[in-house]
């Protein structure tokens, strides 16, 4: 468009005007710029190296979407919200202005400067929720130049809105995840309720309750744990102090994973059936514990009927639901046979598996079975194949299908990669973050590896750096809103890797420092069945070990640990709503702030063998007052902030729970 | 999915297997994070201060997508494209993986290290364009870590997929794009060919020829510019060896900038009608010239038929080509009532507009029209209102329905901000790059600035730094693919804009410069009328002056400057489709690489004020041999490469082009 436009009518607006009264032109004044390099800049930015430099000031400006920096958590369309951000007392800052697109064109709002506090200075605006995703970001006013600020840190140019701070409207949450701890249990060998159910030889290879799995066919060794074998085991999770389930695949299929589904109307009769499923809900009901089941949209086993008819006959109505590519060949999973891909340019089979009000996602969200949420499995490959990208419109078509029938259920993708663009409010409401959390935990407490069996090269012993993982974790928080990254889905292993015991290589302290970054980092935790009293398994395969009932064999010290670590997640509203800001890095240890307006968490977590010498942590950029109480939660100790910073003890391997004492 | 899975089928390839063979479990081996600051390392990454420090050798890693990187600029799906990455001769790399996620999971696959060079280490893999847009990265083992390559860098954890590399399949590219240079005119204040058709005074405010333009009403002067002085200046523009012309609107609408159109059909008779638009196109084909117009597909004038229909009674059928919020009040672009919004819910206006064989968008690239290509008006805002987004849907078929009617027209988006979402291949073919080339330049040029005139905060004096600026520029870069990268429309000013002479305060050093920056840098060129001879303009409307014929007003310097800079563009293949690699930057200094097969230049920017000091340009982590001669084509200068650098003669405010003699 053109400035200075205006036919007849007063032009409210130019979108660019260069020059005019406080045109710069003429007024060349070129200033060097900074170069140094910038060692007291302790904390969390993104930035180059090269480019100007910072003012250290800037360590404390804050904002993220919980309460203290936005009014409303689920804004409406047309709402008016107010955002917040949080700089040091006394900066040099002279103004702040909040930049948005309302329909895609730029708009400047200038921020209100409250008066300072000893710790800080809010600023203020209140904006119109004027979209269903409304990006936004910070321009600082700093003598030091004009700084860019978003989720990925502050930067001296106009980056891309990629990292843009978002706010999603008409979002409704599943309210109940975000002060929830799941347990995740592979059910052949959680707990064997009924024997009378139990796979039989020859059809199925059965093994001791005790035996190691992991001969030549793994996916076909049975242990014969079953739902009524969780159900009897409720009291021990009720005592553990988790309230949600994740089940692997219940549905009846050949395999012991189940994710070769031959029905998904029906819970395996090794399992227990349909009835134990709905014996299961009531009893979690009783105990008011949520439950989330594990469902393959993207494929089906091979046995299944639909595809049996398909390979008979390709003119079969079923005979759509799949990709012939020159019948009788078609597309499978990576490959694999056994696991033929769903075709859904056919509308039948959208209606069937979700569309439908009695489709299969449908239904067992009803009563009896009544699930609180969907755990989708290769929600990344849903859709996709060559020329055909249907993953966004089926994710969507999911997500509305599922939420018209219990609008809290959870609707969790599985995406090992970057799910960024599902989590947007229109799609999944949480990933299974392990690109996100888990990877870069891993690559931290460990070594740098890809984790992929197709890497024949030797891999550096290198470990990722500490500020490489507050990296790496703000990476793939910017892009996502707030209340949905409070709802990730945050693992240290699960049915798919190695146990976090072995990738630790059984390091006591290790093992607690990752669970202590699970449980504080924003999202929902979710345990690894076994995973709290000690159990090991060096690859997926072991992972899957039974859950061993002699209580003898437990690491009683360990249980105990976790069992402080689930109540105080499920207690705490700075773990489950609150603001999110990392305090400090140094060679072995991260430090973040956990803050909502009734409850300060300060999290600290080391990794080096040697012992870390006492000393203080810096707290005044996280706006921490001196003389504030703070208790560590898992050994009692206690500490008081002076001259800014939290006076921390020698620190072994492992993490601290810091709760500012009200 | 699950690991190990497999039911009776042999399993090909598992996703996530932690531990096994070469497990790192139980072989903890802690290597302490190098923090030190990277003074060394001299140019592009971009990575977070405090992680692992990238070994050196890294800065001699380069891919992009041109002819040295990628073996097909234009795959078909299903093709196979080698890529190659290069690095230094001897640097310890132990191994590159590609890593591509075909339909949403990771592969990764070894590349081939071919034998050193003196000057670099050569690595390939073949891999299929197994989807519309395959994006990618290379992860490097080097003894100091695993490093992630992409757009943006290097980092040591996996990045977002944000500025993964990437190809487009079945991309048809406007060939004659990149070798064009393009010359912008405001067609009032160009040339008057006929005073005949001039406005005429009371209806329109004339002025004389000689008068600048900014009193009261700026829309509603008039100098009386036309396309039939258009064509008798032709032969200046090909003496000056621009090839393509960019018109802002004629359609006919009341005010100058025609921004306000009153009928898409017709030619405004101010300017000769759809007559004399023949007429130029006839002429400009017998020069080999292009022809693009700018059009206004997200509002029209409020002169316009269907708006007067809608207004006097909404039941209308072009009622429903507006937004009335409650009629009769009515949605308009930034608030201007005289820009009513078009509401493309509409289908019928969708088939007026563009769908249609006859509709307004295709029917002037017919004959006798035969135009090249569309510039879109706000190309950022059409479609978005609220909770309704088209904006990709929209631009989706504006391509399909230009590229049915010609499949080498340019379609070029006005986007002032972040475009690189319009830019996969899907949408447009270009964006006129302010945020991801100009502004940036601007604020490195001069001093940080908005540009927005609701920014009512004084602005900081401060210069965005070298770094910055590569920064920025690598920022917006990163998310393109490469082949629209070089079709950018890349621009110092517009008509929306001051003019560039302004900008630097009269500086020719710093024009010059931004001109070399402007010819040099990936993408298309485009003057605004009259830079050429050093025409200023403090504001837009300051810079639609008329363009003087009287060429003792002339700067003929600088016009000679120019041509020179015209005719290298239009000839020099690496700044048609070479790589770009930024090799250096220093305070004031910015230099790089610009890479063909069978053309290298070397651009050197400065902008301090002070002289620059002679002395060696580092090149060889360009993998420029030693002993290799260059000449300056602005000055004729002349070097030789040694000891792996171009020694560089002292340098004045301005830019060189070194290019290698072969």
């Amino acid at each position: 468009m053109t400035a200075g436009r205006g036919t007849g009518t007063q032009m409210t607006r130019d979108k660019v005007r260069i020059g005019g009264g406080d045109a710069r032109s003429g007024a060349y004044a070129p200033t060097s710029s900074v170069f140094s390099c910038v060692h007291l800049w302790t904390t969390k930015r993104c930035y180059n190296l090269w480019m100007n430099e910072p003012p250290a000031h800037l360590a404390a400006v804050h904002h993220d979407g919980s309460a203290r920096y936005v009014s409303t958590a689920y804004p409406k369309l047309g709402d008016l919200v107010t955002l917040r951000i949080r700089t040091a007392p006394n900066a040099p800052i002279q103004a702040i202005y909040l930049a948005t697109l309302p329909d895609g064109e730029q708009h400047y709002a200038p921020l209100k400067a409250l008066p300072p506090t000893p710790t800080c200075r809010w600023w203020e605006v209140t904006t119109e929720v004027n979209m269903p995703v409304v990006t936004y970001r910070f321009v600082l006013f700093t003598s030091q130049g004009l700084w860019f600020y978003n989720g990925a840190g502050v930067f001296p140019y106009q980056p891309t809105d990629a990292n843009n701070f978002r706010l999603i409207a008409d979002y409704v949450a599943p309210q109940w995840v975000a002060n929830s701890v799941f347990y995740q249990i592979f059910p052949d060998r959680f707990s064997d309720g009924d024997a009378g159910n139990n796979p039989t030889a020859p059809a199925y290879e059965m093994r001791r309750w005790d035996e190691p799995p992991g001969r030549a066919n793994p996916s076909r060794e049975f242990y014969g744990g079953d739902l009524q074998g969780v159900v009897e085991r409720l009291p021990y999770l009720e005592a553990l102090g988790v309230n949600a389930l994740y089940l692997n695949p219940i549905f009846r299929a050949p395999s012991v994973h189940k994710y070769d589904v031959a029905d998904f109307e029906q819970v395996d009769p090794q399992f227990g059936g349909n009835a134990a499923l709905a014996a299961l809900r009531q009893a979690l009901t009783e105990r008011g514990m949520r439950l989330m089941l594990d469902i393959v949209p993207n494929h089906c086993g091979s046995e299944h009927a639909w595809f049996q008819a398909a390979l008979r006959d390709p003119q079969h109505p079923h005979g759509e639901h799949f990709i012939f590519t020159a019948y009788p060949e078609y597309v499978s999973w990576l490959g694999v046979r056994s696991l033929p891909k769903f075709n859904y340019q056919s509308q039948a089979l959208r209606d069937y598996m979700w569309r439908a009000p009695d489709s299969i996602m449908r239904r067992w969200l009803q009563p009896p079975y009544s699930i609180d949420g969907w755990r989708v499995d290769v929600a990344n490959m849903l859709g996709q194949y060559r020329e055909t990208r249907l993953n966004a419109e089926l994710s969507r078509e999911l997500r509305t299908a599922t939420k018209a029938e219990n609008p809290e259920a959870y609707l969790l993708g599985e995406n090992f990669f970057d799910a960024t663009a599902q989590l947007q409010g229109d799609q999944y409401d949480a990933n299974m973050n392990y690109r996100g959390f888990t990877t870069p935990l891993w690559d931290w407490l460990t070594a740098q590896n890809l984790r992929n069996p197709t890497i024949t090269a030797t891999l550096p012993p290198t470990q990722l750096s500490t500020a490489g993982l507050a990296a790496a974790w703000q990476a793939f928080r910017a892009p996502v809103p707030w209340m949905i990254a409070l709802q990730q889905f945050t693992l240290v292993d699960s049915h798919d890797t190695a146990r976090i015991r072995s990738l630790v290589g059984g390091n006591d302290g290790l093992h607690r420092l990752a669970a202590v970054l699970q449980f504080t980092y924003p999202g929902v935790p979710c345990l690894l069945y076994g995973d709290e009293i000690g159990l090991d398994g060096a690859g997926a395969t072991e992972a899957r070990r039974t859950m061993p009932w002699e209580e003898a064999a437990w690491n009683h010290d360990l249980l105990h640990f976790y069992r402080r670590l689930i109540a105080l997640k499920r207690t705490s509203t700075a773990l489950s709503s609150g603001g999110f800001q990392v305090l400090y890095t140094d060679d072995d240890t991260i430090a973040f702030l956990r803050d909502a307006p009734d409850d300060q968490l300060i999290v600290v977590g080391y990794r080096g063998a040697a012992v870390r010498a006492a000393g203080p942590l810096t707290v005044a950029h996280g706006a921490i007052p001196n003389g504030t109480h703070w208790e560590e939660m898992l050994t009692g100790a206690t500490a008081v902030v002076a001259d800014g910073a939290l006076p921390l003890p020698a620190l072994l391997q492992g993490g601290m729970i810091w709760r500012m004492q009200q």
